[in-house]
């Protein structure tokens, strides 16, 4: 039995080339037109080389050996330093970036593909590049000549790192409490930072020579709240009068113990006089910010569905190596003897755990992959109005995938942990470090309780239903395919489907009905919304995997097993989409009270 | 803000005194005629003042410290072995043993609060004398006088602690693979145990200056399977030919890295030719180990309570205390700013977490306490019939409340940690503890899903529904005084009550039918059926609660707080029933399959 981690590149086809259809796309985008199915594998099929035979190993060591902070410098576990270098040597931070930029230009969707296998492999390695590309990002946006002249090349390239300097101890999710100052230096045409930042991933490391901080602060009579905020570079290094290299005034001042991603350092920095650079407008440092968010939030769902396919292969090996007990019931072609012990895996409690994460696992990537692809529609189509509602679309959906597949990453994990009984315990067989690893992913880039505001009040509400509308379209062209055709258990599929867009309807009618006169409504139901909707993009990439199949050939077990597992989901998880009506239902219906004490003893 | 577990005495007496009624059938019970209502708070005072000053101060550093194995020994972490001689010199494991047997004579259902607190407080410093209870009543029941009268008197007491020794790698769940051998020694009137256990809790430590083993092997010429075992005591220290402390031939060969109850040693224990001593009949071992597992099942159950209950308290104080972002509604006693950031136990979001954990741990507290009022009904009624009847429906209620408390138990402290936003992940904040603790009580004692075959085959299917219709009579009893209720809101749980009860009724007929022809059926619905009368046990226990706090004081806060926490639980999380009936109509609709080959790529 390996309980190593192996990429999914069968699945990972699939998604790419019958469910979502790219390689046709691609053939019409100028900059793609030599880009096809198979180099696409090609890329994927190295990605994945380098990713098990580099990071993955580094994992669980990573896990036990942790950072080390002394001395004010954080050193990483053994191996992160090299592998980060080959990382970079390798151009797989510019996979996705602009030709013109310096980058390889290859499509976004191969991107979050990319991520998918990083989070598996090594989530806690992956949090060192993890900010490469939304700093890039910001920079190319919001950078001035001399910002992006002096630090875009590196930051892109990987060869800096980033980070994200956000967070104070009273300021978690509420970025208006932020205090963090600067100081106008004239001589330097630049600023200087004063303030604490807490939560900083890889506020410090020894993988790169220099680190290259993006920090929120406040200028001197800037406006209360979150419109006095200005963002700065802040390096850890700068040039000297001289030219020579000078420590900034920016320092780690201890790395925090957490429940997982023990080889990510989590820092608290200080800024004493730190010397930083203007990003972009005064008090438009929020805005810029944004642009990083934003491409965080897509990559840490896409975290969500690594630790849920790391998990899901880790329990599905062992359920079939470890034998306990007689089995109800056995596949067709199992040749054991009836009196003895049986894999595990044939246990009906054991499929029915195996077959939730499959059906769980497989149907995000199909989602994630999707999103991927809009935001290529976004950057690359010729039509203004398509690449308009491509960014809506991508927009409306990152928050879902965040909190959605993020909460069933960390459940998954936890499942697959059960497969194993007291094994699962234990930290050699890894899975226990999946469920530790995976919980952060449902508290940072904004909890998941803000996803469902952000996709409640500020995307479906705030816009008049637009956005909603453009998906719900997607949705019912599939359900109206299914539904049409002649194979029953697609046309039922393909009804069903139908059914569930009315709902979701139904029921956001009667949330906005119901926050004219009740401000509190869609706060009450926003997570449950957004996992409604969660669930029904799942029944979406189910339904249309299964119409894809059913005219694939039969008796090809990867085809069969899509059957199966896509008929299983609508049977019985899909079980959770009338659960969550019914709780948002409740929350239309029922007042919530206020705690009237702290305890009752 | 304290973070510190506080014990809920009031809810504590509100559960044993309003909602069972403790106290009166006490009088009517000749051993406990002077036990009152005020006894058993002075009781649960004291326990709760030794907790929280002795055990839970060890709690994080315990988990910081661990466990250390040098020269084949286990030492535990500081203060452990002080906290534990204190433990034993104050009388607590005898509480609830027979006066006969040294004991304090007091009931079970105080030694099961107890329990609460002690996994709320420590989890890990619990493992240790965890067994004792077991232990001692398996001795009671199946030990030789010879073993009670040189064993039994230091089990009791605690002084010295005892392991259960079942697993081996190959026999998890499946106790028919166990392969640890047992070989006559006539000299000495007893045997010699050949064999590898892992997975045993306590199995070296330095807390007492002996530890006794109980062991399940198979002697020469034993049938196969599980009724090829029989159980024998082995001590670490034995008495030599001329009476001197001897070390017997089992040793501790290491100690396992888990996720958490780092302050347990999990230990890997060897027997070279270790003299052991038979309990009970040859081959009838495991009926002697079921004496253990079935006391040691309802005290993992409150382990899922004590972890839902620090979980919720330490989310309630940081939820009052953390300030971030305007709320948009907030408590009418409220004087803050409106234009400042509120504390978050305001936002919905918060509210909803805060008021879930809140309806499921008191509602457990009184299902749980409720099991140890009818233990003691079993052991202590004047009448054979009521005795019987008592333990049936405990037997019952026991897998419901071991599988279902224990996975609310680490959904809460998932849920909590929440609350915490990125603190949560950080160790001092307490929570994520909490998690990983909690993690194990859903593997050991049974898996969660032995639980649900044990409660849905052999205790509903198996005896014919009879122990079912006892406990939905009780509960039937309630929705009816509920329904006859002049009161609007009580009258309708009343009537929901009885609808959930003829749901359960209903489907419980559909599976018992549907099985007939399809022998897998019951295996696919078992954990979901579990989680169904875990439900129905829930709202049971708040519509009890609904219907005694509508007569008392409406000023007191206390009951206030039950009311709208009561309601609160018949509009939201209620919906999981619902939940659970479809996920069982689907599986006695639909097939499962299996899995047709390892992976897709």
């Amino acid at each position: 039995m390996s309980l190593d981690y192996r990429v999914p590149l069968r699945d990972m086809r699939f998604v790419i080339d019958e469910w979502i259809g790219a390689p046709a796309w691609w053939r019409s985008v100028p900059v793609w037109e030599d880009l096809d199915s198979a180099m696409a594998q090609q890329v994927l099929e190295e990605a994945a080389r380098f990713v098990v035979e580099r990071i993955a190993p580094l994992n669980a060591a990573g896990d036990l050996e942790g950072c080390r902070f002394e001395g004010g410098e954080v050193t990483m576990p053994a191996g992160f330093r090299e592998a980060y270098a080959d990382f970079v040597a390798a151009g797989w931070p510019t996979l996705a970036l602009d030709t013109d930029a310096g980058g390889q230009g290859l499509p976004q969707l191969l991107e979050v593909a990319l991520q998918e296998m990083l989070a598996a492999a090594n989530h806690a390695w992956l949090m060192s590049p993890g900010l490469t590309h939304g700093a890039t990002a910001c920079l190319m946006a919001h950078g001035s000549d001399a910002l992006q002249r002096d630090w875009l090349p590196k930051v892109a390239s990987g060869e800096w790192l980033t980070t994200m300097c956000l967070s104070e101890p009273q300021a978690g999710s509420d970025l208006s409490l932020l205090r963090a100052r600067a100081m106008p230096e004239p001589e330097r045409d630049a600023w200087r930072i004063q303030g604490s930042k807490i939560f900083i991933s890889g506020g410090d490391h020894d993988l790169t020579d220099n680190i290259v901080h993006l920090v929120l602060a406040r200028l001197p009579h800037s406006p209360a709240g979150t419109r006095g905020l200005s963002l700065f570079v802040v390096p850890k290094w700068i040039a000297g009068a001289n030219g020579e290299r000078v420590r900034n005034g920016v320092h780690c001042e201890g790395i925090e113990k957490k429940m997982g991603l023990k080889a990510s350092p989590t820092c608290s920095m200080h800024f004493e006089n730190a010397l930083g650079w203007l990003v972009g407008e005064p008090h438009r440092g929020l805005a810029s910010m944004f642009v990083m968010m934003n491409a965080a939030r897509l990559q840490v769902a896409m975290q969500g569905v690594g630790h849920a396919q790391v998990a899901w292969q880790r329990a599905h090996a062992y359920a079939h190596e470890r034998a306990q007990m007689r089995a109800v019931s056995a596949p067709a072609n199992y040749e054991g003897e009836p009196g003895q012990a049986a894999p595990i895996a044939f246990h009906p409690a054991m499929r029915r755990i195996l077959l939730d994460l499959r059906a769980t696992v497989e149907g995000e990537r199909a989602i994630g992959y999707w999103i991927g692809y809009w935001l290529d529609v976004a950057a690359r189509h010729p039509e203004a109005q398509e690449r308009q509602a491509a960014g809506q679309l991508a927009s409306l959906l990152t928050p879902i995938a965040k909190a959605f597949f993020t909460a069933n990453g960390f459940t998954a994990a936890s499942n697959a942990l059960q497969v194993f009984g007291g094994y699962g315990y234990i930290h050699e067989y890894g899975v226990e470090q999946t469920v530790r690893d995976s919980r952060v992913a449902m508290l940072y880039e904004g909890t998941n309780e803000i996803q469902g505001i952000d996709l409640l009040v500020r995307k479906v509400l705030g816009d008049g239903g637009e956005a909603l509308r453009g998906l719900l379209a997607h949705v019912n062209g599939e359900a109206t395919c299914c539904a049409a055709s002649g194979d029953a258990v697609l046309h039922d599929v393909g009804a069903r489907l139908q059914a569930l867009v009315a709902e979701v309807q139904r029921v956001t009618g009667e949330i906005e009905r119901g926050s004219m006169g009740d401000r509190e409504l869609p706060y009450r139901v926003a997570d449950d919304y957004l996992a409604l909707l969660g669930w029904l993009l799942l029944a979406f990439a189910w339904a249309r995997t299964l119409r894809i199949v059913l005219d694939a050939a039969a008796n090809d077990p990867f085809y069969a097993e899509k059957r199966s597992t896509a008929q299983y989901f609508f049977a019985y998880p899909l079980a959770a989409f009338d659960h969550r009506l019914s709780l948002i239902e409740a929350g239309c219906r029922a007042p919530l009270p206020h705690a009237q004490h702290a305890f009752s003893d």
